[in-house]
């Protein structure tokens, strides 16, 4: 008997994958949790029915969040990562040379034991001694009065649909708290989804982080995991621009990553671009200057 | 009762739609035709299982397929479509105003007949009076003495795999007779489809076109009708180089398309660039020079 996992990406469309072992099923307080062993990608992390990250392709969406504002902060030597219990962005963070220094902020200590335990290609950086794993909600930890100003910060979370614990790492709350989190020339990226799908998430973040910091620029790749393969970023930065990067040579030899695909994340399709700010915009179909 | 469509992107994974309606289901000398109507992407043409084209995100394959080589040819004035019965290719090739003439050589009637009865966004080209539709087998089509010389050839087929129709338009006999078709400056561009499922079809595609042109370039696009998001087209050039456009401002504004786009698509991830030829590359992960 063949045993398929089934995710909707709509109502009218969906993707499966084909499991040859349920490797485990558990439940937190925060979410349900499940490994697949999937034929195509290999162990697989599904949070409240959710494909979370593959061990096949999670390196596409580790390297673009973790390196391109790596290649453009001057010296990014203390990162906060919220969410990211499976480890594969502090794993990609960490490959960089420049970095000291990483906090990783889970709300789930049982993401983080499961993704140790079956997700091998993620976790290595729970090894590294410049990580500190600290379990705690994202907000919360943000209203430390005794936290460091951080380099870069990054969020790395489920959907904000639904009542998983990242709906409010999207909320301008949250925004303004990364912001004051950060040092003076800091800079912020989080996943906002698909918006082929879901064009509100992508549109409600940019629009958020737009108004609090004095840069925004959205990205984007493509991972056959996520549905409609279109998958962006959103970056909030107080002097560097993500588009324009000054250190991209040094990063490490990726499988997706290198300086052009890095500049080419920047330029947007017109039926993506009209759902953020025009102060985000690069593109002159966009009628911005570039 | 919800009915799905269902196809196999590789043994272990799938996409699948639901259906409104089955609008049409044939068979034709050359393969099945269907027609159904899915919730997320409106009608759409399925030929032998496999789906081919969509009202909802088609524009993005034909505004890629159609205008980086017009983009880039500096007189696109004739310009070659074989496949393409479903006429999307042809209507966004003929919204570039310098395109004089196009022949659209399509070997199954039946795809343009159904089309124009059902996928009412594709098929204005029909109407034009610049195109001429030709019943023929694209490498027969070729072998005609009495041919013009065409500035644009392009290929919009299905897959080379299985049994139908498209298999031929990938074989270095068939790339020979598009060269010969071709004007002293002509270019050609053709699908390869999904490296992450079927890298063979860009691999021996490009392989081949490296061989009997002076230029190789592959681009890609994200289309999330086709599994895995990452989708490749395949380009040879006796002359212009289309990574190097000189004419992206005169197209027409599109959904996907900008001038920014039409660069960036030439960026290939490590993983895709290496399926390809050395002289193919331009990316600096290669060790080409750009």
């Amino acid at each position: 008997m063949a045993l398929w996992f089934s995710e909707q990406a709509s109502d009218g469309h969906r993707l499966e994958w084909k499991i040859q072992k349920m490797l485990y099923s558990g439940q937190s307080p925060y979410q349900t949790i499940e490994v697949l062993d999937t034929e195509a990608f290999g162990p697989s992390l599904v949070l409240d029915g959710i494909m979370q990250t593959t061990t096949g392709d999670e390196f596409i969406y580790h390297e673009m969040l973790a390196w391109v504002p790596l290649a453009t902060h001057p010296h990014p030597e203390r990162v906060l990562i919220i969410g990211g219990g499976d480890g594969g962005l502090a794993r990609d963070v960490l490959r960089s040379p420049d970095v000291k220094e990483v906090h990783l902020v889970e709300i789930d200590p049982l993401v983080v034991e499961v993704s140790r335990t079956y997700l091998h290609r993620h976790v290595a950086a729970f090894d590294d001694p410049r990580l500190s794993l600290i379990t705690a909600d994202g907000m919360e930890y943000l209203k430390r009065p005794d936290i460091p100003a951080y380099d870069v910060i990054l969020v790395d979370s489920t959907d904000p649909e639904g009542t998983g614990p990242g709906a409010v790492l999207y909320t301008p709350a949250f925004h303004q708290r990364v912001f004051s989190a950060l040092a003076p020339d800091g800079l912020y990226v989080q996943q906002t989804g698909t918006p082929i799908y879901n064009p509100e998430v992508l549109k409600e973040a940019s629009h958020s982080v737009a108004e609090i910091f004095p840069l925004c620029r959205v990205y984007w790749c493509s991972v056959p995991t996520y549905p409609g393969g279109f998958f962006t970023f959103t970056s909030g930065s107080k002097v560097h621009d993500l588009a324009r990067p000054s250190r991209t040579a040094s990063m490490p030899q990726g499988e997706w990553y290198t300086p052009e695909i890095h500049r080419a994340a920047f330029a947007l399709p017109p039926m993506i671009e009209r759902l953020i700010p025009p102060s985000a915009r690069l593109s002159s179909a966009s009628g911005a200057n570039v």
